[in-house]
C-alpha cells in the first residue's frame, strides 16, 4: 500500500525530534518567552527581511486562522475569501463562532484576483445600504491555494495594492507555503510576502514539523494584546519551547525551504509519471499537490493499492482525486507507485 | 413628490393607534405575559389554523431572524439561505454574530428550489471531510422573497419534504407575510406555512404595525426557554403589550389580510400602468415589490419627482429600481405616479 | 387591587401617543434618519449641553447595554459592574452572548465605590498573569441603581476620574434617569452625566414612553459604524420615527423632568406613609423604586390585595419587596395603598 | 539558581520522546483516527473503569475547557465556578468568548461546598425573575483545584448528587490531576471521577506530556459531533497521533501514576523543609503546589537565588508565593532547594 492522501502522515523531520530530545530535561519559562522562541523568530525575521516583524507560534491552522481573523478584524467586519477558500469551507465555521462573516467571492483554481477584489469593494462602497450589510475588513488568501495553485509575485502585487487603496488587510494562509515558495515556476519569495502582506503565517505542521505555525505579524499593522487574544482563543501552548524549538530547526541552515524543495521534486516526478500514464489532470499545479480525474471505477481499483484524498464529484462518473507529496515522501515510494498506476 | 421607496414610510393602521390610546392607561404585566399578548396568540393560532403553536411577538425583522435561528441551531450548525436572502446581505452578520455560518446557494429570482437544497444536503453528506464542515442544520427562505417573488404551495412543499427527510428545520421569515398571501396568483395560506415550516414568523413592521413581527413555532418542534433566548438577544420588549395590542388588532376582523389586500391592488395598479407606459420589468413580481429597469440618466430624471428604491446596477447603463406599496398606499398617489412615469 | 409591581405598567405619556397619531400618516425614511429623531437628538444635545453628543434611538436596555458596550470593548475585553448591577444578572447573559465577560466586584446598595474600581484596576495591573485575565475596558454602572440609589455628583466624577486615569469607558446606563434626576437629593445633572461619562442611556421605557432608550455618545469617545453595529444587534428600528418621535415628545417643555418629578412625589408620599405604618426599609432609596421588608406571611396577606415585586429573600422568615410609582402613578392610588397597609 | 516556578518547565517524560522518535516515520491518518489514539482511548477506559467512555485529546487546559463547556450547555446557559477557578480568572474570557456565563460562586480554598452549589441552585429556581437570568447547565470544578487542594471522594459525590438532583453536568478539569490522585491523602480513583462526573479532563501538558489533555466524556452524556466542535474551536490537531503517542505511553504501565507520585514525594519532601525552616503555609496542600507567605523583602532576597510563582499579594507587607514540583523534579534540587531557604 502506497500512501499520498495527505502530507502530515507522519511525525517531524528527525533534526526536530533530535532537539526535542536534547534540550528535553531544560527548564524554561512558559508561553512562548523562552529563548529557542525568540530565537526562532530571529531566524524569522531575518529569512523576510523582516527585521520589524512579531512573530508568534500556534498549534494548527484552523486555530491560526480564527485567532488571527478575529484579532484584525472590528466587531462589525467580515473577511473576503475564496468560496474555496480554507477558511470558507473546512474549518467547521471557526471564523463564524468568532463573530465575523467569511465573504465569499468567486475564484479560479483557488485564487482570488485583484479584479475580483476591486469588484467586490467597489459595489459594497457604491451600494447605497452598505450600512446594513457586513464591511469588508480584510483579504484572505493562500499560498499556495486549497488547489495547489500559486499568485504569481505580480498577482500578489496587485491584491495588495487593492487592499491598501481600499485601507483593509491582506493577510496570508501559509499552511503549505514551504511547498510554494520551491515551487519551480514561482517568483513569490518570504521577503516579497512580508512585503505585500500585513499578516501571513508559515506553516509547520505540513512542512516538516509535529505540530505548528508561525504567525508574521508585519510593522504595517500593530496588533494589541495578541497574547492574550491567543490565550483567549485557546491558542497559546503552555511548553512555548515545544514550538520554538520546531521553528529554530526548520529555520536553521535553510532547512524548511530544503525539505520543502524535496517534496516538489518528488511531487514533479509524480507529476510526470502520472502525465506518461495517460492520466488527466484536473488542472496543473506545481506544489506538493497533484489534482487528477478518475472513473469511479477505476477510482476504486486504484484505492486497493494506494491511498489518496477524494476530492470532489466531478459528476456521476468522474471523481477528483489528489496526491500529495511532502518533506518525508520517499523516492523509492513514488516510483512504486508510478509503477502501480 | 410621490414616495413609493419602501413599504414603512408611514406609522401604523389607525385601527391600532385607536386601541393603543384606548388601552394607554390600562395596568399589565410586563414582557409578553400579558392579556393583549394572549388575544392575540389565540388569534393568530385560529388563523394558521394551528392550535399547538407557540407564539412571541418580537420587535424587528433581523432581530427575529437573529433570535430564532440562533434558537434552532446547535453551535456546530449552519443555516442554508439563499444569496440574494435577507440574511445573507442585508442584517450586517446579525447571524454570524450569534456564531453561526450563513450557508449561501444559488436561487432563482430569490427562490431557493427543493432541488437546490436536496443537492447540497446530499452533497454535504457524501462528502468525505464533512466532519470539518459546517452541518447545515435549517433552511431560511422568506415568503415573499427580497425579490418579491413567491413559493407556490407546491414547492413549499418539496423544500419542507426535503427539510424533514434530511431531518432539519424549515424557517420561513415573513417580514411581508400579508402581501404574499393576498397576490393574486398565490395558493399558499397561513394553514399551509403552518403545515410545511417548522417556525415562521407574520410580519407587522411592514404591513400595518409600528413595528413587531410574531413568531410562530409549531409543533414539529419544541425550543426550550426561548423566553430567555429571546431576552438574551435584547428582543424581549418590557411592555410587551405594545405589540401584543398590534397583532390582536391586526388579527381581528381580517384586518392584516385586508390591509394586505389593499397593497396588492395597489401594487398591481402601479404594475399595469408601468407597463402600459413601456417599462421593462426586471422580473415578474405579483407582490407590493415591483421592479424596474432604468437607464441610469431617467432615473436620474425620474427621482426628481418620484422616491424610488435603488436596487442594484445592472450594468454602467442600467439600474434595477424598486417601488413599493403598502397598506397605507393611497389610489390618488398611485395614479399620480402613473402620471409622472 | 392596587399595582405598584413595576414602572413599566402602562402605556405612554398621552403626549407621546398624540403626536404619533397626529404623525401617523406622513412619509418619513427609515432607520432614525427622519425629521424627528433628528429634532428630539437636537433637543437631548441641549438638555446635555452637549453640543458635540451623537445620538442614537434603540428598543430596550438590554439591547441597549449589549450594543454598546460590544461597541466600545475590543475582544479581549470586560466590562466592570457590580455584582448587583442589571447586566451582572438580569440580562440573560446579553454581554457575554456577545463574547465579553462581565467582571464583577463588590457594590454598597447597588452602588460602586471609586476605591473599588481603583482597586481593581490596581491589583489588575500589578497581577504578573494579567495578560492571561479579561482587561478591564470599561466600568458599568446604573443611575439610580437597580437598588434605587444614587450616585452623588462627587462620586461620579471620582469614579469617571479612575476611569480617565486608566483611560477604560465609563457608560451609565439611565433605564430610570429621569427619576434619578429628579430625586429630591440628587445634585447630578444630565450636563454632569454627559461630562463624567463616555456613553450613557437616557430611559424612555420605564419613563413615560411605550418603549425606547436614547444613547448619549460624548464626544470623548467615537465608535466607528454604531449604525451597523446596532443593525448586527438588531437594535435598529426600521420605523425609526416611532422612537424620534417619543423622545422628541419627552424632550419638549420639559416634560421629561416633570414627568420624573411626578413619580418621585408619589415615591415620597408612599415612603413616608409606609414609614408611618411603621414598615422596615431594606434601605433609603429617594428614587421611585422603594424596597421594604416583610414576614413572609405579612407578604402574603398583602399580596391579596396589592401587587408589589419579590426582590430577595432576606431569609427563611423574611423577604424583601420593592414597590414602584412612575409618570403615571396616581396620587389617590397611592392614598389608596397606604389605607390598605 | 533554582526553579520551581511552575509544573511545565522541562519536555516531556523520556519514554515518551523514544515513542515518538520510534514511530516518527510511520504513516497514520489524521484528527485522532490513528491506531496510537485508538490505543491510548482503550487504556484510559481501563484505567477508568468505563468501557463506554468516549475519549478526545486536545492540546492545553484553557482550550479544552472552553471547548467542552460550550459543547454542553445550551445557548441560554452558563457554568457554575468558583471565583477563584480557572475558567473565572486565567482563561482571558475564553469561556464568554464562546457566548457563555461564568457563574462564579465563593469558594474556600478553591474548593466549591455542595452545599454552595446547592444553594445556588436553589435559589436560582425560587427566584421569580429567574427567565431573564442566565440558567445554571453545569458545574464547573478541578482537581486539584488551582491552590492545591483536593475534593474528598464524599465531597465529590455530593457535589456529584446536587447537580443529579437538578440535572445539570458536572465537569471536573484535570490539569493536575495525576498529582491529585497520587496525593497520600486522596482517597479518589479515576473510577470515581468517571463515575461522578460527566466529563473530565486528564491533564498531560503538567504530568510528564510535551503537551495533551485526554477529556473524558462519560456514558451519562451525549455529545453530538463533539470532533467538529473540536475543528470548529480550533482544537483539533491535524497530526493527532502525535497526542495519542502521549497518553498511549502515559497509560501504559502505569508510567502516569508514577511520576505523579514522584512529584507527590518530591512537593512532601520540600514541604517538609519548609516546615522546618519556619515559613508560615498560606494553606494545607498535600499535591505539587505548595503555597507559603514571604514578607515582601524576603520574598526579593529568595527570588535572587530561586524562580517561585508569585500568586497573590496578601497585604501591603506580605505575599503569596507557589512553588511547584513536577514529574520531572530532582530530588538534589529540592535538597539544594531546601539549603538555599
Amino acid at each position: 500500500m502506497q500512501y499520498f492522501n495527505s502530507d502530515y502522515l507522519e511525525g517531524a523531520h528527525p533534526k526536530i525530534l533530535q532537539r526535542l530530545v536534547e534540550s528535553n530535561m531544560e527548564k524554561t519559562e512558559g508561553y512562548g518567552t523562552d529563548e529557542y522562541c525568540e530565537s526562532a523568530r530571529e531566524k524569522i525575521r531575518a529569512a523576510c527581511k523582516c527585521p520589524g516583524a512579531e512573530i508568534y507560534f500556534l498549534s494548527g491552522g484552523t486555530q491560526t486562522n480564527a485567532t488571527v481573523i478575529d484579532a484584525l478584524l472590528h466587531s462589525y467586519e467580515g473577511v473576503i475569501a475564496a468560496t474555496s477558500g480554507h477558511i470558507s469551507v473546512h474549518e467547521a465555521g471557526a471564523i463564524e463562532a468568532t463573530g465575523h462573516k467569511v465573504l465569499e467571492v468567486e475564484s479560479e483554481e483557488g485564487k482570488l484576483s485583484a479584479k475580483t477584489v476591486e469588484r467586490y469593494l467597489a459595489s459594497f462602497e457604491e451600494d447605497e445600504t452598505h450600512d446594513h450589510m457586513v464591511a469588508p475588513g480584510m483579504v484572505y488568501i493562500s499560498q499556495p491555494t486549497e488547489y495547489g495553485t500559486l499568485y504569481t509575485k505580480e498577482e500578489l502585487k496587485e491584491i495588495s495594492d487593492v487592499c491598501r487603496k481600499h485601507k483593509i488587510f491582506l493577510y496570508l494562509d501559509g499552511a503549505r507555503l514551504g511547498y510554494g515558495l520551491m515551487a519551480k515556476d514561482s517568483d513569490v519569495t518570504l521577503e516579497d510576502i512580508a512585503e505585500y502582506c500585513d499578516v501571513f503565517y508559515i506553516g509547520g505542521t505540513k512542512v516538516g514539523a509535529l505540530f505548528g505555525e508561525a504567525v508574521v505579524i508585519t510593522p504595517t499593522v500593530k496588533i494589541k494584546h495578541f497574547f492574550t487574544i491567543m490565550k483567549q482563543h485557546g491558542a497559546l501552548l503552555a511548553k512555548g519551547r515545544v514550538l520554538g524549538i520546531q521553528f529554530d530547526t526548520l529555520f536553521t541552515d535553510n532547512l524548511y525551504f530544503e525539505i520543502s524543495k524535496h517534496a516538489i521534486d518528488m511531487a514533479m516526478k509524480l507529476k510526470e509519471g502520472l502525465a506518461q500514464k495517460g492520466y488527466k489532470f484536473y488542472l496543473n499545479s506545481s506544489t506538493n499537490q497533484q489534482f487528477i480525474i478518475l472513473q469511479n471505477k477505476e477510482m476504486e481499483e486504484l484505492s486497493k493499492n494506494v491511498s489518496f484524498s477524494f476530492w470532489e464529484k466531478l459528476n456521476d462518473e468522474y471523481t477528483v482525486v489528489r496526491f500529495a507529496t511532502s518533506w518525508a515522501t520517499k523516492e523509492e515510494d513514488v516510483d512504486a507507485l508510478i509503477q502501480l498506476l
